[in-house]
């Protein structure tokens, strides 16, 4: 049996004892597991942050990757908590949203989790992560039929995060779905759904700047003026050379964004 | 032979090359370890908050896991490197409290770390996390008795973090253990030695507010007014529904926590 | 045949997407790779600072450990990626510096990465650790031999970071190279090249501050006066007892730092 991977992408943060709980139990079950920390680091609460990572990465994992995802400000609630096999790869996660983007690309079976021999008991009130989440990853992982957690359910929490709004014959409106690191401001406009961008004239406007030009490098400009970048995941950035576009433009994560095409 | 776990909790952070030298000289003694992080984001050189850490998250870890924990401000100096066996497991830190929260839920085995044939020579005065610890973890790993590092030991540092004292009939004065990624002030109250604070009316004062109420759920408040809860690891928390309460509140670790019973 | 290490140093932070796509493509293709994390916290666009991390923690690796270094603030452009062998070990980098101080150590040969095969296509502009960096990585830990990703070429950038510059018969002038979690300064003196400041009387100026004490450990100072020690790699640090040394002199990466020996 090859060694499995399972992926943890969360928002509790690296100073608590959160995630090491989540691998304690994981090993604990599936000693031979590969865990790979995608993130801890998304927002307190922020689901669409979540559902833009795990989006973006899980693309890039062999096929029977196991991603437990847990953004979950409502714990504890009646929010449940799913099981989804897409694009030959597995992810656990409450039905919240958090997954919205990768329904959006890929044909999903959804299972509710309710199998509770699977779960690390008693099952508390605020840590569903522990109890439920990592102790499913890992029971999966070791061979358990994905059917033998739970019925597949059709009334999952389908939204969507990551499409602008046609408000005109030539215009759109969407938002910034992310900041990176580097101050890029990823929007919901993907190169593929917007081929134009790269050929014709156009106006993106953001915070108080009109940007006009498709650089091909983040390297490329002389000077900070920002500028518009197909980004690696194919979304289209507004970005500054060795500096932060979202400092320059002060926007912030769901900031409006709106594209001319001339 | 099953791959040995190897847990870190450090207060290194994560910018330097400090977790990853710890990391080489694992691998380079023990190929095969699963080296597991749990931390290095304990602030730098608070052992009462690594003592915290460690204790919530080592019960969910398989049976001789072996846990490396270095928040040592004294390093270099005569405080004495240790090797703890306790439930199962393994524990290698300094002798300056840190495991304190282990011993006090634990029958525990201490040993004096002496064999120098193990360390990485020469040893630094500055560094025992690369040069002691980590090379004591990789060889118990590979299979070097508990006995082969050093004599036991009954004069290890035994100090009492998470009892809050007693000053009356019904009224007792604790603190602040940690405050959580989401802002949630973790005290030293325990559901388990407190289980009154479920069935009776109380009154638990931190900072400038008084609180009564016991939520199930972080996110059954509608509003944003603070509340208890019994934490995943059985501490009383002050929380507020997606909101810090440490922000709120004003409070930091080691502010006081008067509870009341009626 | 063994587990691969594959260690991963980078500016990318971690709270995007990008690490987690590191691994998913590394894991993709050599399924039994050990990835460690060294860092991904150096600031953004700082070459000179990833330089001193990788160059700080490859020594406690094992041979034929694989190192992946991207600090990248170039991407796309027309640097080239590059191939190192060195200490019978492995470094995958742009060719921009970023390994200079292996170079200063060691005897290296360095190739330029041209081997189309192996990259992931299309080849994006913007995110080279994704589409030539891993996967060459993950090829060599596979057993893909280092002359099949390119030929070894003589004009890589060298570049010398870690060496004081002599001002007069006893004086030197260097730089700080690096401030560590604790606030320590870490200067480019290597006491290897100053033996003498164990022995002689000196003074160490920075900033407004001149220094005349050598320590041997963090914690043997009474007070918060800063004093001089050998760090843990064997540079001469500014430090305070459990205080930050940067924060008191006000001195940050690339301030000046005077040594005179008497």
């Amino acid at each position: 049996m090859p060694r499995r991977i399972i992926t943890l992408t969360t928002d509790f943060g690296t100073a608590d004892h959160f995630t090491g709980v989540l691998k304690g139990v994981i090993l604990g079950i599936a000693p031979a597991a590969a865990i790979v920390d995608i993130t801890h680091d998304v927002r307190a609460y922020e689901i669409s942050e979540g559902a833009f990572v795990i989006a973006q990465a899980y693309r890039y994992f062999p096929k029977r990757t196991i991603h437990v995802v847990v953004v979950d400000p409502g714990v504890g609630t009646a929010r449940r908590p799913i099981l989804v096999e897409a694009a030959g790869q597995f992810f656990i996660a409450p039905d919240n949203g958090v997954l919205a983007m990768v329904y959006g690309r890929e044909k999903a079976k959804v299972r509710e989790i309710t199998a509770e021999k699977y779960f690390l008991k008693p099952v508390s009130r605020t840590f569903h992560g522990r109890d439920i989440f990592a102790p499913t990853a890992a029971h999966l992982a070791m061979g358990a039929t994905p059917a033998s957690f739970g019925k597949a359910i059709d009334d999952y929490l389908k939204i969507t995060l990551d499409k602008p709004d046609r408000t005109g014959k030539r215009a759109w409106t969407g938002a910034i779905l992310k900041i990176d690191r580097f101050g890029n401001l990823i929007t919901n406009f993907h190169i593929e759904d917007f081929p134009d961008l790269r050929t014709r004239p156009f106006e993106i406007s953001v915070g108080l700047r009109k940007i006009t030009r498709l650089a091909l490098t983040y390297a490329e400009s002389e000077d900070q003026a920002p500028f518009s970048i197909v980004g690696s995941s194919g979304f289209i950035e507004i970005a500054c050379n060795r500096a932060s576009a979202a400092g320059l433009l002060g926007c912030g994560v769901g900031a409006p964004v709106d594209v001319m095409l001339y």
